[in-house]
């Protein structure tokens, strides 16, 4: 995912795989859904993919590559449309795979059971889908994806229960990893958020009979719908006639929340686990001021992710707040067949230091994360060019030396610097006069943990920077990954692929 | 234009039509000319054109609609585009003209004069135009575009000068308005500016013998030119071969530099008249303080282009700066061919308040400018949706009343806000607890006239807010337009029309 | 499919619905693929998909709407299909249905299974495809196309057969119908014919190792392979490292071969069962001038399908031959989007009367077949509009009174001619002086039956003319459809789905 | 021109560079006029333009690459050309020029006069263009195209003439060379046709008050309009208000039509000097037959031009006519960026022999005409490795041994077979059993000069053939193109240039 307020060089940044957006019982469904998703942008940018359903026209879908406003705004793609039900998904293009992604990899995936059609859309990794898509290929299941997320609809088509939202409990306790899954058939919207809740996924309601289910709650502010709630960590709802059902398919479970939703992933103007997630940035910006003080003249962000802990450090430290670094709002996706010139340009067609401002000042810049680092050398590069006296990184997340399994796109580990260099060793290689991150428990207590991380039963999922997992990554371990020395992955055993 | 840190309102705003660029001396000229363009992307939006020159290929161009990013970043088209020796122009989309713009009224022009070729891109407004160009057309020309910047290579094809400067000079004298142009020859750059300077242009140092001729320093940064100097109101250079030929075809002139590019038409990492847009936007937000305070809890802008002078209004007035409404980063040009429900959403696609923030605050909102208003309507609802306990509006620019005619889309006067009420009655309209503006001595003091307007001779073209007009608009005046009662044109007298 | 000398009034003739083609041992295999699926491009228009397999690179495919010629002759895309073996298929649109063709119904279809990948394409019908899909839903199947073809590889991948073409064979014992099937696994290109061979299949010879299928001969042509031999009736082919395995799945059958091919739907300089299709076209001429002689001055053809029968009817008659109606050769596809007035000109579009030669003459006009009518009438009205004094209609083949279900594209029975009215009432509806079409015998004799029809034992399926089904249509008798009374289907008794 | 029943080999052809279509008085003009030019579209493939007017609306325009089935069909685009006045123009892409077409150069050229504007189409050749330009440019003009045509609109422009027809006679006296002109004001349709009236030209009534101006009858039977008669060479008229007015702007003159647009530039439906073209053609083949008989057992003709003179040859010759060469009606417009294989497939992506017929034979071949040879030499080897005994080649027209200077695309004269080999080295070359071409004066009689060509007087502009150019090709002198040693040219004078 790219973030809502995105960092400038996304390459060197986290990113989430996609947004889940569903409405009910409102007329032309895909229209909230288009602004939904639109809404929802930051989390997948590389395509998206509607499928409503009509009591005359039964089900219809479109799937498109590029930004959801290029495509679901047309009248004439909306028309073909129509209902009062329909499900939506944006998706992030996994870097780094061989192939470019197929539009048939493009979600939400689709089903014809012998009970009528049901579609499913997933925002999350499920950990054992290789093994999953090994056994259904043996016994005659055809895939039309290279999706992982593609076994839930063959799980579910080769269950023996009669109806569909039984079936999906079928599937999804075979299923490991982190979810959350909305899905519908004629009638029902339908959403299920795996034990641990590591993906976030909200309801709400507008007008008389609507129900919504969005992955984060900006996507409701934008169809002026109202937040009722967040589906609970392995909670499965199923929402018809204007009445939603909750169980629990998993049985009891404790959540562990994904930290860096709060600290990149989330839109700053989203609620999360009841906080604000502006504040959030804010506070990490406060406890950063006081973990890590520094005289000097300005603080900037790396804009614009940077900003809200960029105001929060300057507020707590009573340095002036400027922006130094200024966006080009005219930057887009990814270039088609640019010229060589246009590749090798890269931070100069995003950015441009404010020269005026920094110039012999001791600059302060507040970036949200270090991932390979090298963002942050160009960076520094710039502001010395244009003749800053000092410059000193503030990091508004603790080092990020694991990858993330759970539908983060993270780098090899190898490629992670916080997993090769202490601090001082980060520093020095990025070549800064000061470099401090934001402690574990600091971010902890940003998001409202007075006390900090409870290392004995940790609050939150913060495997990317402890490597404490709480689900084993199956496929992983069989593709060879090693865990951290002695460390049991400290969540909830899910019984599901073991049972089998 | 479109604002660098753009207004979420686009269509509320003021516009100015275009941006050029021109490089000599470079392999390659069209690569540098599509950076150029892309960091002048934010003075107009709708299309692009460039044209080049290689000894062995002769002139070649290509127009496009559309950002520079999407069209002239391709490898396949650039190829056509070869040569030392290339200029370019972005344009604005003028709202409100029955007719879409064809691309044959995309710029640079081009005209095959017997001496060889000579292509010319032009920013600002001929206010003689309609006359000169009935005149042509009785004499034999052939107008290919509605614009009417195509007079001046019309002119120039019937000057009985033998090289192309000396045309350019004929044709320009005959030219009244605002107006920075650059052409180019086989083998010379041109650029001119006019009399009053209104509108910016710049020279840059590139490499060994390269130079280039642009409408803002931000457009050198990009490329990695160095900055030389402006060019004077009433200058001309022409370059080729490494060397640069200055001369003053008009006579002596005072400049009269448009204010409103400091307000916001230029980017805050632009240096103008030797200033920092971007200071100079925060010290007109510490005027407003000073000025107009108030008690609130938060002082918030209107993103991205009241940023600025929300810094500066927090720095003076104490007042905490916290990012009260979150801009959309997805929203791009306008729709094809939207759904009503699409349509009828305008500000949530681009804005959301950030709830939690505001909800129960006393609110300062800073804006750069009010123009019909119906912005700062929404706006206000907004905010007080979200639980705002007081909204006050606080205006980085005088109140504008007059529209401009020398090359900003400005709506007619009778919808300019200011031009129908006082502004306690603009208060009440909007709705807001409190209204203020800059007063114009105060930006004035903000751009650096420690005294503020010289009322006798003023320092700027500042006619949008005085109704002060430097040059006669003579096209708009035989349509009716009335000038402020008693008012004379404050400006050098240009002999150009009135000689012929 | 739109026969290859098409007939202008295409929405009045039967369709074919596809053509096949694969090829292995060759190198750059999809563009062997490309050239043949131009030269059967005539059996299907609108869409076409080529599946290659490389070594290095695996299996490619792309599926595309619209001409070979506008597609796969692209260096872009046909670098994205590498490898030497490759098959492809050409679809026509099923008229009349609801819902347009989606890009996921076109063919070749792809299955990977857990031996690895394998690609389908297939020519025909399957009668009892409905049935198969309800079964392979039930059993968790999920389908991705509406395309009843999607069946074979479904079955394919439930077969507990550990190679591909064993379970190829246990998918086709499992369907019923009219079918070519071509397939490719990493190594094998596959060909079947059904037990009747109603539709088409011949293998060629290319280079020192390769081989091809071809739905005709003129596919091998276009590429310069030599012609062996034609898949017969029953025959399985596997072909891998320069070997063709023969085999005979179903057990031993007699042929019915389409005789319709014969009369419009194959190119005339193909060769079928030996004989050229030109060359029968034209003895069809001659039996309907030995059938039905007229006094007259002048025989022309219904361009460009009734041209051979009209040369052999001028021929055989001494009547000399001309060209009394023009063919508008830049009509293409469809329109998209059209003015009501070129909606309203169709037969304008396509076709002009030489009206300076056909004036005061009796005009023979030698049609291939009559199936709405509707055609036949406005052609009549344009050469009496011309000033023809008589027209007399020739068909080149017997009325058309059946449905066809094995491939073929055919109106509602109640909306073929010849099933509502007898041949007077046809020659009165019509609205021509006389009205004669060969009949089964003439038309048997003339691809060279010297006996005609064997009435007990037909040697041709000819159910479209004579209501004679070889194979009940299984999903069409649920469906309602009333096969002749007293009629049982003639040809060998398929034991696949009774069996079941 | 690609002729209507066009030659496979069209690279290997000459090419007419335009068709025109104007229509008056009729509702929804523009959709007669696409009509119309589709009737046309065999005159030019390149490209097509429309301009409409309309009372309301004024002038619209379109101009396209392409088909004008596949632009002007649409809604969408056509509703932007409303009004009851409209133009057209088709346009042959002159191969060989080194740089592409831009879309500048597709007419109807458009002017704004000081009386109102004015749009003009042109088919022909302006032999004086190049002196025209360059005195153009040096008084001010700006050339928009490269096209030759654009000449008439800048004289125009700068005729001191008050109204728009006379500025037209004005502009066209100026001119030489061949031309075919419509244009059209606010309010008049115009035709005229040059002294010679060298290209075609009619005039048809539609309708109660319409009127149609169009390059061939055929393109009125499309519309349903009646021919009324041919513009006359020398003739204007200007059609308003349902008033036809004509004068005669040059003089008296005699006409000297091209008579290669009866052996291969107009449709065979066409009427032209009121003589059928498909009759003449036939007839052509009946001189051929009379002039060359040979013994064989197969006409054949190259498809599709050479089918009327190859029914005639076998009529007159008592052969039987076969198809032996079977076209792919699937070829349209060039490729776009083809593979090497595709390039290199030329003829086998359009033609393939009727193996079955010709084998064994003696084939005679009708094709219209030898240009560069290469083509014949191709089918040549078709048709022998088909397997035929024999080929003797008959050709439909003289041997082209000069280029064409008005309006039709020839390779230089050094690339025209027949101006560097005699008969028998043609024979030899090509590899033939036999070959002869029809004799000029055979040419003649088939048009209907019973004594044959008239050498002191010709009846037609024969330059093709005979080196006899009735106009001087100013600007090809100035080349240096040599005329035939000690001729001169046969027509009248044009005093236009000379008298300037």
């Amino acid at each position: 995912m790219q973030p809502f307020l995105a960092h400038p060089f996304d390459s060197d940044r986290l990113h989430e795989e996609c947004g889940v957006f569903g409405v009910i019982g409102v007329t032309d469904a895909a229209n909230f859904v288009a602004l939904g998703l639109h809404a929802l942008q930051h989390r997948g940018q590389e395509a998206g993919g509607i499928i409503s359903h009509d009591a005359e026209q039964g089900f219809n879908s479109a799937h498109r590559f590029g930004y959801v406003r290029d495509n679901f705004t047309k009248q004439s793609l909306m028309e073909t449309l129509p209902g009062s039900l329909a499900i939506g998904h944006v998706r992030y293009s996994t870097a780094g795979t061989k192939a470019a992604t197929a539009i048939r990899d493009v979600q939400p995936f689709f089903g014809d059971f012998s009970m009528g059609g049901c579609a499913v859309a997933h925002n999350g990794n499920i950990t054992n889908a290789m093994a999953l898509r090994k056994e259904l290929i043996e016994r005659g299941s055809i895939f039309q994806s290279s999706s992982d997320s593609e076994c839930i609809i063959h799980l579910m088509a080769r269950s023996i229960q009669r109806n569909i939202p039984e079936r999906m409990k079928d599937a999804l306790r075979r299923v490991e990893g982190a979810f959350s899954v909305i899905a519908m058939t004629r009638t029902k919207l339908i959403g299920v958020r795996d034990p641990l809740g590591v993906r976030p996924l909200v309801l709400g309601k507008i007008g008389d009979e609507g129900y919504v289910l969005a992955s984060e709650t900006c996507a409701l502010d934008i169809i002026g719908a109202e937040f009722l709630r967040e589906i609970e960590p392995g909670e499965m709802v199923v929402i018809s006639k204007g009445e939603v059902e909750s169980s629990r398919p998993f049985g009891p479970s404790t959540g562990r929340f994904c930290i860096f939703e709060h600290v990149y992933f989330s839109r700053p103007d989203s609620i999360i686990g009841g906080r604000s997630v502006y504040e959030t940035r804010r506070q990490i910006g406060v406890e950063l001021a006081r973990e890590s003080p520094i005289e000097a003249d300005l603080v900037c962000a790396v804009p614009d992710s940077g900003t809200p802990a960029a105001i929060g450090f300057a507020h707590e430290s009573g340095i002036p707040f400027g922006m130094g670094i200024i966006r080009n709002q005219y930057m887009g996706r990814t270039f088609i067949e640019p010229t060589e010139q246009i590749r090798n340009m890269g931070v100069r067609l995003k950015l441009n230091v404010n020269r005026a401002l920094v110039k012999g000042k001791r600059v302060i810049l507040v970036d949200d994360s270090v991932v390979r680092g090298t963002t942050s050398r160009k960076i520094k590069d710039m502001i010395l060019d244009a003749g800053a006296a000092e410059v000193h990184f503030r990091i508004a997340s603790p080092p990020t030396a694991w990858p993330c399994f759970y539908g983060v796109d993270t780098p090899d580990r190898g490629k992670l610097l916080a997993a090769q260099m202490s601090v001082e060793e980060m520093r020095e290689w990025i070549g800064v006069d000061s470099l401090a991150f934001v402690s574990l428990d600091g971010l902890y207590r940003a998001v409202g943990e007075a006390r900090g991380r409870n290392a004995a039963n940790p609050q939150y999922c913060d495997a990317c920077f402890s490597g404490d997992y709480p689900v084993a990554p199956f496929d992983q371990l069989e593709r060879g990954f090693r865990m951290k020395p002695n460390s049991e992955t400290s969540g909830v055993e899910i019984t599901g692929h073991a049972a089998e």
